[in-house]
């Protein structure tokens, strides 16, 4: 293994994954070392490039914390989440379709009651999100929980705003015999994805906008079924069509009835039983 | 550009792409976008083996510092370091061969007298470096530098190991009138890559040694001539076939000639006008 070159490296590495016991973690280094040698060969980066690509690399991670996740934002808007998302959803009949997870989830959400309010002082349009939660066969799902959260009026999850008390706009609610769920809020706004580390750099220089339509993201979840992990967006939000990760869905996009001086969205939320 | 799916989200995502302004990166970031949908479309990770790559990036850009550069590490262990080596050094006819610079490098070495050591009080067996820096046609390069750096005989860089001097077994030489350098250092050792950080651990998992061959790097440069970044080794050692980092070529292994009491190894550098 010397005087390796364009022809033969590529065979040399994989060639070192011989002694490799984990057949899965075999097959994916493999495909990782084709593809990047791949890419390697197609664009002929610079030296000069290479070393702004190992910087980038290094910026995007450093920039992650407890609170910021710089990785899945970088996957994100290179459509990459929602490419792997379609790949692990392929079968989805009866269920609501799936979207990415993002970057601003956070386990450990406060359990509400059916009705409670998310907001606590969050100032906004009041918006009571109500439905089911059900069966491919349309039976309900009792104890079926929904795990939501979202922006503040700001634009920003309370992760990113110190003002904002921790676990603002985020809440856990359960469904009741009948498969139905009720949850206040304030009405999700659009906004721009964080566009202060290298992700952001690098949308602007390629030309893009780093804004997402208004949504609320729900992880739906229950005893014996297939989680989704899904939002719901605003019916008529200029970024439907533009959305800066990907993730609309023509099925995840709803109405704002007007009601009492706030907002009512009904939406069904179905789970498929697991195979 | 709703409802993305496995068929049509690498066309939206390069879409995207309409509004770029520079072509170069236009390029490369829709060649890379290809590639990383290829990955996934290969290898369809789980969630779970999603978030794993994602922490696996994390760490990666988290263990670099000042003194440690992991993603360096990871192009170099990849093979992709020495695969754009290869690319950007296709014609080298006169030339000295090169190889990867590794994570270890640093500017601002100290200029040092001809035949003077980079080892300080460093233990171990004395070696003396000298040759030529010469143009194709023979003709001798005068004021060439001549950029070293290697482990003390520990296996560890000055930056890895607090108890060597600042810039220990780091010198710059500059070549006489007739061409000649001479290099005063200890003779380098075989030595494990870092092995404690997710590079590491990714070798590890996959049942890869982190050993590199005994070397000395250099990067050698002159006014007018394009500069040359490799590697010497050491005839004989253990790992000259297995070099985690893929870097070894014939024409860089050097024997270490006895004499009077220490080492002495004999070698001319080419460098190419620069086109």
């Amino acid at each position: 293994m010397r005087n390796l070159n364009e022809e033969n490296v590529t065979d040399a590495v994989l060639g070192k994954l011989e002694n490799c016991a984990d057949p899965r973690l075999k097959d994916v280094v493999a495909s990782l070392v084709r593809h990047l040698h791949g890419f390697i060969r197609e664009v002929e980066p610079t030296e000069e490039e290479w070393l702004a690509g190992i910087r980038f690399l290094t910026e995007v991670g450093q920039k992650c914390d407890d609170k910021r996740q710089e990785y899945i934002l970088l996957s994100d808007t290179l459509g990459a989440s929602i490419l792997m998302d379609a790949i692990n959803h392929r079968i989805s009949e009866g269920a609501t379709e799936s979207s990415v997870l993002g970057p601003f989830y956070r386990e450990g959400a406060p359990v509400m009651e059916s009705g409670a309010s998310t907001a606590g002082d969050t100032q906004g349009e009041v918006v009571t999100f109500r439905g089911r939660v059900h069966a491919p066969d349309g039976r309900p799902i009792e104890g079926a929980m929904l795990d939501v959260w979202q922006t503040a009026p700001n634009g920003l999850y309370e992760v990113q705003d110190p003002d904002q008390p921790d676990f603002n706009l985020r809440g856990k609610f359960s469904t009741d015999a009948d498969g139905t769920y009720e949850i206040r809020t304030v009405k999700p706004v659009s906004y721009s994805i964080p566009d202060d580390g290298p992700v952001g750099k690098l949308l602007k220089a390629v030309g893009r906008h780093t804004f997402r339509p208004a949504h609320v993201h729900f992880i739906v979840s229950a005893e014996g079924y297939e989680p989704v992990v899904t939002q719901l967006f605003t019916e008529g939000d200029e970024y439907l069509e533009s959305d800066a990760v990907f993730g609309v869905k023509n099925s995840l996009v709803v109405p704002y009835q007007r009601r009492n001086g706030g907002h009512l969205v009904e939406y069904d939320f179905g789970l498929r039983p697991i195979a």
